[in-house]
C-alpha cells in the first residue's frame, strides 16, 4: 500500500541559511530525471570565466531578491526580480553575475533530464 | 544540432487572466512525466464533495495571495500563505477549500509520475 499521506507544509522562506555561508541548494523534490530545489544566494556569483554547462534542462525563477543572469552569446545581463523565470536548455551556458548583497535571493529551481524532452510552455 | 537559446525571460505575474475568468491553468514546463504549472484562482474552491484523486505526485506552493487546502483524513484545513508548499503524493485526495476572492492567489504547480519516484527533500 503507498503512502498517500501528506508530510507538513513548508515554508520556502523557512530555516534560510545565515548571510555568511556559501549559496545554499535545498532539495525540495527529487526523482528519477527530475529535481526541485531551493537555492538561496546572498551577494553570491559565479566565479570568473566560469559557465555553467549542463546536461539538464533549467527552468529557474527569482522569488524574492534580485540576481542578474548571463547567458553565453547575448549582449547584457537578463536582470531578474521577483517572479522572472528563465528556461535554460540542455547546455545553454549561463553564469550568474550578480546577486543582491543585501539580502538573501531566494530561487525555485526545475532541472529536468533532456530525456524527458523538457519543453517550455508545452 | 540541439538549440541551446534560452527564450525570453517571464514573470509569473504577467499575464495574469481577469477576475472573472475561470481558475486557468498555464504550462510553464512540461516533458514525459513531469510538468510545471501557474495556476490563478481568484476566489475559486473546489465544488463542494469533490476531491482531487491524481495519478501523479504534486508539489505545490502559492506564490502570492492566499488559499486553504484540504487534504483528506485531516481535522482541519491547511491555510496557505506565499512561500507555503504542500507535498500531495500520487492519490493524496485534496480540495481547494478557499482561496481569496479579493485579489489573485498565483500557484506554482509540479506534477511528477508516480514511475519518476518522485521524493520530497530527497
Amino acid at each position: 500500500m503507498t503512502d498517500t499521506t501528506a508530510p507538513p507544509t513548508l515554508n520556502l522562506f523557512s530555516h534560510l541559511p545565515p548571510a555568511e555561508a556559501e549559496e545554499a541548494a535545498t532539495a525540495l523534490l527529487a526523482g528519477d530525471g527530475v529535481r526541485l530545489e531551493r537555492i538561496v544566494s546572498y551577494g553570491h556569483v559565479s566565479p570568473e570565466g566560469f559557465w555553467y554547462d549542463q546536461d539538464e534542462a533549467e527552468w529557474v525563477m527569482v522569488v524574492s531578491g534580485g540576481a542578474r543572469l548571463r547567458i553565453e552569446g547575448e549582449a547584457e545581463d537578463r536582470a531578474l526580480g521577483p517572479g522572472d523565470s528563465v528556461y535554460l536548455p540542455a547546455h545553454c551556458r549561463h553564469r550568474v553575475a550578480w546577486t543582491d548583497p543585501d539580502r538573501p535571493t531566494v530561487w525555485l529551481a526545475l532541472f529536468v533530464a533532456a530525456d524527458l524532452a523538457p519543453d517550455p510552455r508545452a
